[in-house]
């Protein structure tokens, strides 16, 4: 009965190409029948995967919010709000609740820490749209848990092979 | 878009009456089209609460468990698990996630520390099953915040009419 | 060469008393060569507790605070801040990394959660400047791990007694 | 009258080389009257910082365990343990606590994702013991606030000139 849940990670501030990349991951994963879980803002990469995942019929998106209630700026198509007022320590959060995780767009710090995190957790991560000394630096870093796509549709692709690979 | 979540906690270890009411409470709060949110452990008032709002149709329940996803145990009637790998710190996000916090059964450290942080974060607490030493003392620490019902049902009105006051 | 860790837990709208009380367990507490550790903010039982071991030679005061180290508002008397910006999950630090935890003052909820939470853990609670409504509730929920002094020298020599029993 | 904080991370299996550089850290560190914070786990870089710390009269060493007080393995060189009981969620605090961060040794993924949460937090880093290739990738991560050292005494010099800067 539980549901897969896969996180899509990446920058609050993204240029065009990640957001597009972001929107048809959300999409792409829905399909699957998977939850998309991001890190809840109405901003970048986090935004575009869940508005993505709501052209699906019958998609769960859950956001895990750094703020509280009170003060938090939730994305128009978050379904599940989790307010956990924990800053960048929802990170952790994140990673440890996706199955797998895909990173998309440039390194920047949030991203960074969610994919170190991830990897200290155990998990794959799936990188898209990221630069390739970002790709490098993290496979050396990974322990052959980092992954390397060149679009959303063989990032989901991945994900599959991922999943059957650990049932 | 985004769905109300209620929160239903209460003791691991609760007598058959508690766990009878946190079922009912289930079903009740998943029937209104509310999302059921537990500390997703396969034990007393929280399974309870997570397999009756696994009796209505299209009904969401989310778990925040308080361990990692290597060794946490699951309700298997949670359908989205959040894992934290936080311990009781976890508790300060089920309130702060929750529209309404639903205290059902006796005031166990852990059910009292829901209780106290859910006030702490300004939320409204309906008992249900509480002793009446538990309602009057937790009544005189609640700044009007703390309500009382005789059973399930009442419980659930409580609840909807502190969200339609808030709404 | 670990140093044991005393935690002071009390509102921050704190009355005359509680805040008198807390500056003489804070003395006392530092007299014994054991860190006094707090919520950190600069009012009430925390700000009092703090001030009183910097009365002391030698003290060593610790502050959990629930901001980040931007925004956070810290005690004069704190000589370590640690920033942990989670709200009130820090809460669970506290006792977590409390030897004992002597409860100051009135039951608001920041202070309820944080003998809860103490409970939850296993720790014992020492109860100054309670009511005796508080003191007979707590009692009720503490398995044993519940204590109730008279004023601050009291409740020093419980927590000596705690300790010694747990060598 | 509070203490500067100077963080020191680095991977728990860490070679011999980043660990002789950790102590010396420490050592110097606490030579400056700065407090030495670490993940305060009895391994590799944490302990060697802390150990090195405690070869100085009056010096102080927090460590900030990811475990609880009943399970955590803590360095004999902390003298105050904090038991966040939070994994890897608490390297957000090591580092929101931490004046200027100290990255010593290679990029596994925890002290990577120490270093990537500092910079989102705000907070500078200095790296020594880094291959040149992650020196590279952090600095282009980095706007700015990654320095970089070749040995333990410079790695001190950079902090102190960071401190002054921002007095």
């Amino acid at each position: 009965m539980r549901r897969r849940i896969i996180g899509v990670m990446g920058p609050g501030a993204a240029d065009r190409g990640a957001e597009e990349t972001a929107f048809t991951l959300g999409r792409l994963i829905a399909a699957e029948g998977w939850v998309v879980l991001t890190g809840g803002r109405p901003v970048g990469v986090m935004d575009a995967a869940s508005r993505g995942a709501k052209t699906v019929d019958g998609s769960i998106t859950v956001g895990i919010l750094p703020s509280d209630h009170e003060t938090a700026e939730v994305s128009d198509a978050v379904d599940i709000a989790i307010f956990t007022n924990m800053g960048d320590a929802r990170n952790a959060i994140n990673v440890q609740s996706s199955d797998v995780v895909v990173a998309c767009g440039a390194a920047s710090p949030g991203t960074l820490s969610e994919v170190a995190l991830a990897l200290k957790a155990g998990k794959h991560v799936v990188l898209v749209n990221a630069s390739s000394t970002t790709e490098a630096f993290l496979k050396s870093c990974g322990h052959g848990r980092v992954h390397v796509a060149a679009e959303a549709m063989e990032a989901v692709q991945q994900v599959r092979r991922l999943i059957a690979e650990s049932a």
